[in-house]
């Protein structure tokens, strides 16, 4: 299997440039040795946004002018209806009936078509309507376009703190651990790059051990609050992570929403919770982690209200 | 009197890179001729970490060495314990009795000293310890150095957006709006700079008005939920602004917590209210500004939790 390389990154980081914004790395007062990456500060709250970007890039105009879609209500439907609006692209976001409203109205109101089909069919029908209408498919992270665009997040980090010794970087169907990954192993040998799961979704640190993708039922996951989280990892992210990632830890909920409001309260930075897992490795799992300086990535800020407010008050 | 050039605006930017956060303009999704400059991501949660860092950066190492000191117990106290902490200056920062224990504490975790006095002593202390230790006062806007700091946002603005027709920047003490107008009008002179203000705090626009420094008393501008606007100008700043701002808008209250509210939600930045006085502006004022692609400057982020959660909730 052909895995991403560093100059597939490169090149993401040049198309994606003026695009997505260039977040920078924050030092925090609680630990002198960790830097934030703040993803949540992207226009639509997630790093989502990179790889949908370039994905629609690198598109030839006539597919583009067809049309794209997906099959993901969460941050990487947004992030694909907004960078679709930007290219002048038609989208189409395929969501499960019962998601929730303000996800499907956020969607729409970022210009893309919204199609609501029982859950189960949710991947079937995406397919259908793409072959019917001639659409690309965009997915969430299980495409070395997307992969690249996610990894210029690590590409970022170096050229910001080259000497780091360690990189946090939640996992979930793992586009973004893979990009991370493939940047560092490569400009910082001798970084560590340990991914972060939620104890509810510790698939990918199941698959690492076993030697091959374990998928988790849904019965499992969602038990954690880091919805974006839950998904599988795919054979290509795998084999991305075999290669390069160094570790997974995994974070309990209550270490989750700990790192949630320390971020909100003491970073100001509004995070769901699947983007507070690094930062909660760094704070309550440090003794199975490298020594030295850290970048913890948040990778989102798109939270639902009452769960937000919580974490203020806490 | 000598007004700070562009030229100390770019030796500032020397003396503090790597020391400061260098913020983004962040897109948003309810306007699209919007960008937000956010320094509440700065370590300390506020622009003033650039002032204070400039200013102690210029001291003579046997000054640096004899400690600093002022008289603000606000984001001005909290960002020169930081950066002297970084220094290596020993820091005391005068606080009127009766202030929030938290502010107090802030500080100290800081590693200043900090000491109490009745209010209305609070200057007249802080310049009786300095001349006893041989401190050097580092004013919170009334100050060369702290304007020329703070002007560094205007510098950044314009780095990344060199054709924008507005800067939206609240007005205080008027270090920041000082500034940012100064590097402004030498980089992009086509462009307006806007100063924004609470009504309940809109000394600087009739200071600006009436041709002299204009101060509202505590009994007015106590009203206003942006305590960090609540200072007048000095005759420095208002000399600044009376040269190169534009003009001043004023804000409601009601207009700075929606602006919060909004800034929370949908661009996912924890802020203060005063940090959102320049984006309530451009959601509310918007007729009475010029037309055209903006930039708000978000300044700080440092909110009270049950003032945050409301805003959540609201």
């Amino acid at each position: 299997m052909d895995l991403v390389t560093i100059d597939d990154i490169r090149a993401a980081a040049a198309s994606i440039a003026g695009w997505v914004v260039r977040t920078p790395l924050m030092p925090v007062l609680w630990d002198d040795d960790l830097l934030i990456k703040p993803e949540s500060l992207q226009p639509v709250g997630s790093f989502k946004l990179r790889g949908a970007t370039h994905a629609l890039a690198g598109l030839p105009p006539a597919e583009r002018e067809r049309g794209v879609i997906t099959h993901s209500s969460g941050n990487h439907g947004q992030a694909l209806a907004y960078a679709a609006r930007i290219a002048g692209a038609p989208c189409t976001v395929v969501i499960p009936e019962g998601a929730p409203a303000v996800k499907v109205e956020q969607v729409r109101a970022l210009g893309a078509e919204v199609v609501l089909v029982p859950p189960p069919q949710r991947l079937h029908e995406a397919r259908r309507i793409a072959a019917e209408n001639g659409l690309t498919l965009i997915p969430p992270f299980d495409d070395p376009r997307v992969i690249a665009g996610q990894g210029t997040v690590g590409l970022e980090i170096i050229e910001d703190l080259p000497d780091l010794d360690v990189v946090l970087v939640p996992v979930g169907g793992g586009g973004l651990a893979s990009g991370v990954a493939t940047a560092i192993r490569e400009l910082a040998p001798e970084a560590a790059v340990i991914g972060v799961e939620p104890e509810y979704a510790a698939d990918a640190h199941q698959s690492l051990a076993a030697g091959e993708v374990v998928v988790w039922d849904e019965a499992r996951t969602y038990r954690t609050s880091a919805d974006g989280l839950r998904t599988s990892l795919s054979p290509l992210t795998f084999a991305h992570l075999r290669e390069r990632l160094d570790d997974i830890v995994t974070v309990t909920e209550a270490e989750i929403a700990a790192a949630m409001a320390r971020l909100v309260r003491d970073a100001r930075l509004v995070v769901e919770p699947s983007g507070a897992v690094a930062t909660a490795a760094r704070l309550f799992r440090i003794n199975e982690l490298p020594r030295g300086r850290a970048v913890a990535v948040v990778s989102g800020g798109n939270v639902d209200p009452a769960v937000l407010a919580a974490a203020v008050t806490a």
